[in-house]
């Protein structure tokens, strides 16, 4: 699908004075970054890149894009042959799909002609926030579930047909073991999962037939949902009733679900009903509009729970429901054709950027756990002196020492090479498994749903001297 | 778009279990509805049944999903069959698009083979659900900013490309004058607008020449963003000198654009610097993760604020992020061919359903105001003597009258007759429109943002009745 028209109109205002004043060829280098942690927690889970790869390589614009696009008033020939013509030239880096991540890291770097690279701006921010806002709160609810199965149950929540289809890839990323969503599994290969609804059951004359109907349909993969009238004095007890008479024929009842009511008291009690029935094997799987901090409640608790269905607030993203990274240029060349570095101050600190073509790297200690993560300029590396000392963005005298005992990885790889695709499109497993790993090397502070500890994420000294003198001109750029 | 293979796997695996029980062509009737006011709020705005229609006139399954339909597990061959064949034949019933509505209405209600119903739940909820969800989100925000100009401005956080397009149709459905996605404005005919980033101001040597040069393209719609170094010692003056030496030449400064800081307090200033200066026809646009509550505190402290830039909080519907509209059964057929109404019955007694064939009257008083909604039967009509009193649903002894004097008009029309589209594709401007006509004749009592007074959903006597005695012989239905 060619999204090219899938752009705010500023952009091509601003392509179109770009155009007018001659700038439009000025190479420049935009980073993506994301300011405050998802969820009030303490990493998030980059995902998206993929996608975004697939639609840059099908960005195009039709004759009836350009002819819509002079109806707005841009009607410049020039201008319009300019995007008729159009293909992103530049260079891409970015990390890994699938990568922890923090605030303030270029997850991306693009690089290009300013007339190319703006336009890129909304297509890239609506498709990596999302996703990685998605696969962050998946990898929390994971966590939360001890690692066990979670499914994700959300797409008549969903925000539109494809809010649904990326919140599906998304959450399988981020750790869900299967989706509800057949058309996800269909494009993506995500495993399928379902149960029955109460439309089911209603439609039969009473429970205890319409699990009997269910069972003849899937002798080895009924789950039955037992809270259409009352869970624990008719739904349990009729799903044991036809349990054994799927055993007596050597077949396996596989679970019930709990959809409403006390998940914590009524999975123990169910649980403890269906093992006094002999089927021991039959699996508990419960939903019902929750999220991370209900399911460590609930297994806090003490519930009986072995599969958790979640939907709402997993494929919105709530309570966050966006996150708000951000597109913003951190270099441009100037009439000399040098390409200098920039830097947007805010009266708030912590808004201010960082300037230059930057790249990060990732400290690991000698039992493999994530300490630190290190932004640089791009060209710099490890072994560099200015490496030695990574420093606090905002306070020079807060640092570490990175120790030669220390491994170090680096985070960003080129993904797109003069306009294109050279790595970045990898299996869903694969970037799932990447997910998986790299949180067993998150120390567990980080994972805390509640005040967790936050991951440092440093300046090496080159770039830290960088941005301190920019800052210290800036007082009176203005002003001159 | 075809949107078939875009359902929950347990839709298919009921649908299996229908076919191999026989019970497929039963005549079943689902309703639409939602339990809770969005947002805390008092009213809420019916949208997406034009994009929902569309999808389900091309509604159909491919070889390729059929294949996939079958790998999945479900390979009876007179199944795929079905599928294969599949079209809706049944009948919709809905609320005109854009219509103020409230929660336990049916907003639609579908009839037609349980096999073909059942299959359309997921796809009726997905579009129905967040297009509503937004719609309302911007009608409050129309409300909170005085009925002025509000622009939509979301696609770089919205949930994925058509998260974004479905977000700006409902958000212009719900009083937005515009957006800045230019794919809406292509596919829908939205207004679309826009101003210029950060990054245009910061690839010029400073904001005063990167103004003149926006100028220069745009001499007559230019909105100079303000905040980039300092708003008023820095961004107001440079609009300022560039706005004069627009005016010598005969064209306007459109606007200025405020996106970060205290915008009281900066727009008051701004708009004294402006009119000082004798630019009185700019504008002052505001813009900074608003929401409707943010807007009515600005305006309540004398904000100068002419438009309203939303993004965020608009297109996820934050902070609610999702609608919990459900689709739930309501009648069906039973073995000696009588349609018997069903009702879903529910330890929280707010969740119990309401159970027939219904519709909805709307009761206007003598100055036209909304005064009441009766759910009734499907064949009632208001001149029936069981119309007279509407009663509370949960409630017997508070009902109200109603009188001669009132006007009453009916809520559902049909627009699917024997599969076929009769009704209901509405252009979006008349959809609108119903909106903000609509939220006239709602009393302001229930568009208050904090503690709304709620309006009356009453039941007609006669479904009163019925669901009272479901209720009272359903005590047993399970022991028996």
């Amino acid at each position: 699908m060619n999204l090219a028209m899938l752009t705010d109109l500023y952009q091509f205002s601003m392509l179109y004075g770009y155009h007018l004043s001659g700038t439009d060829r000025k190479m420049a280098n935009f980073d993506v970054f994301f300011r405050r942690h998802p969820f009030n927690g303490g990493f998030a889970v980059f995902a998206g890149l993929a996608d975004l790869l697939a639609a840059l390589q099908n960005f195009h614009f039709s004759d009836s894009d350009l002819e819509y696009i002079k109806s707005l008033g841009l009607k410049d020939a020039g201008f319009i042959e300019k995007l008729k013509n159009f293909h992103f030239s530049g260079d891409i880096f970015s990390f890994p799909e699938g990568s922890i991540c923090f605030p303030g890291e270029p997850l991306m770097r693009f690089s290009g002609p300013l007339f190319e690279v703006q336009l890129l701006e909304t297509l890239v921010l609506n498709i990596i926030n999302f996703q990685t806002l998605i696969a962050t709160k998946s990898a929390r609810i994971f966590e939360a579930s001890g690692k066990s199965a979670v499914v994700e149950f959300g797409l008549r929540r969903s925000h539109g047909p494809d809010g649904g289809l990326s919140a599906s890839r998304a959450a399988y990323i981020g750790g869900c073991v299967a989706t509800s969503n057949v058309l996800a599994g269909q494009k993506y290969g995500i495993p399928v999962k379902g149960t029955m609804a109460h439309s089911w059951i209603m439609s039969f004359p009473n429970e205890l037939i319409s699990f009997r109907e269910y069972a003849k349909a899937f002798p080895d993969s009924s789950v039955f949902l037992v809270d259409t009238y009352n869970t624990l004095a008719d739904g349990v007890p009729n799903a044991i009733t036809v349990g054994l008479e799927m055993k007596k024929h050597g077949h396996t009842l596989k679970g019930i679900r709990l959809d409403s009511g006390d998940l914590a008291y009524l999975s123990v009690e169910a649980r403890k009903m269906l093992d006094e029935a002999g089927l021991t094997e039959t699996k508990i799987l419960a939903s019902n509009d929750l999220d991370e901090w209900i399911v460590d409640a609930l297994r806090h608790e003490g519930a009986k729970i072995d599969i958790w269905g979640i939907g709402t607030k997993l494929v919105t993203g709530s309570p966050d429901s966006a996150l708000g990274g951000v597109f913003k240029l951190s270099a441009i060349e100037n009439e000399d054709g040098v390409i200098i570095p920039k830097i947007k101050v805010s009266q708030n600190e912590e808004k201010t950027t960082n300037p230059g073509l930057k790249s990060v790297y990732r400290v690991y200690d000698t039992s493999g756990m994530m300490t630190g993560d290190i932004i640089c300029l791009a060209d710099e590396i490890p072994t560099d002196e200015s490496f030695k000392l990574a420093i606090h963005p905002l306070n020079e005298y807060k640092f570490f020492r990175v120790t030669p005992e220390y491994s170090i990885k680096a985070m960003m790889k080129k993904v797109f090479s003069n306009g294109v695709i050279v790595d970045g499109t990898e299996k869903l497993s694969d970037i799932r498994n990447r997910v998986l790993g790299e949180l067993e090397k998150l120390h567990s502070s980080h994972k805390r749903l509640v005040n967790p500890h936050y991951y440092k994420v440093s300046l090496s000294q080159k770039l830290f001297r960088l941005r301190k003198s920019l800052l210290e001109k800036g007082l009176n750029i203005q002003k001159e």
